[in-house]
């Protein structure tokens, strides 16, 4: 399979090429907003699945994010919340229905201290995304709450859980597969896509424990 | 210690009132909205407890919610979410400010088969709650994500994490020490009241997981 990673130079998407990378056999593809710096980070995080042992070589490629969005049979929006809408539009001419878009970000703010979950009028980042893809367009929102960090660290062995929703249970199985086939990662059927403030919620509240009780990169498990 | 379980008769407040009578020596106020209600529930816990193989007598009573109210170091609203902010506001002039609110209810909606959040306009029922107590009255909130009847199971070994939150940090602290008295709950400070929707909104959540996943009780842990 094609997993595109728009902004698949940011944290989240290093994280997931990497893992990816590592552990299965799909061509990734990492998108960025220049050919170049796409093609420069690819070669780095192939330099580095080598260095952690990975036999052979990973097949991935750095790309405009245009050109990944266009060949991806998955396309994560791996940008930050903020830009995760004015990305989507931008590739509105791109992508098609036989794709499927997943989206990880979470809209936040940071008042004092602490974090708060920033929503969109629509009520989820993930709504307000469905709500700019053409109305057949398979969504899932997934991977909010997989700290960046810790995914592209691969000495870190993973062990939590990653809520998927959406309504398209089909697109929604495929990508809990691509999940699970990073090891230490356990997808979870969270229902419909309009349920996704539930999971996008948990990722301001994960980085509040972590600086309260100074702990880094918390993640979730359900037991 | 003195904890007061204002609906103590519910789901939440047997469950509590099991564990804080199996595992500690406070004295649990069950209370109801009648006495001899309450009495009758604490006789019945009392016994249970005895079953389950506690040495000597639980200190447990049952007592009218506005005796419990009155009488309780700690006094938590285990109220249906609906009915928490009428009971608040009927122990206006009997809660005191050395006393301890805690506030573990969430207000949910349910949606054809899922559940969602349907926080009041304060952002959270423990907000709204903070807006009709006296100011300076601490009010914790936690306990939101313990399966009720996890917890009343006397034979179900617990393994899960409690998030508190409050603006006072003395009331913060014990009653994060009360949780951490119950084998099998580990308190974590989630930080200020503004953030209680954050931990609210996992309730509905871990109730829809249930509900697609073929899981009972499920909690959370961070990791």
């Amino acid at each position: 399979m094609k997993i595109a990673l728009i902004g698949g130079t940011g944290d989240i998407g290093e994280g997931l090429a990497l893992r990816w990378g590592l552990e299965t056999t799909h061509e990734i593809l990492v998108g960025s907003r220049t050919r170049e710096k796409a093609d420069e980070r690819a070669r780095e995080y192939a330099e580095r699945l080598e260095s952690a042992g990975r036999k052979g070589k990973p097949d991935m490629v750095g790309l405009a994010n245009e050109d990944a969005a266009r060949e991806g049979d998955i396309v994560v929006l791996c940008v930050e919340a903020g830009y995760v809408v004015p990305a989507v539009r931008s590739l509105l001419g791109i992508l098609h229905q036989d794709q499927i878009v997943v989206s990880p970000a979470v809209p936040m703010a940071r008042r004092g201290k602490f974090f708060f979950y920033a929503p969109p009028p629509e009520g989820s980042l993930a709504m307000q995304i469905a709500g700019v893809l053409p109305e057949q367009m398979p969504l899932v929102s997934a991977l909010h709450t997989v700290p960046a960090h810790k995914l592209a660290d691969l000495d870190t062995r993973l062990d939590q859980d990653v809520v998927c929703l959406g309504g398209n249970e089909d697109a929604k199985q495929t990508v809990m597969g691509l999940i699970a086939e990073i090891a230490g990662l356990r997808p979870l059927d969270g229902g419909p896509l309009s349920a996704s403030s539930l999971v996008e919620s948990i990722t301001p509240l994960l980085i509040n424990l972590a600086i309260v009780n100074k702990r880094k990169n918390l993640a979730i498990k359900f037991v």
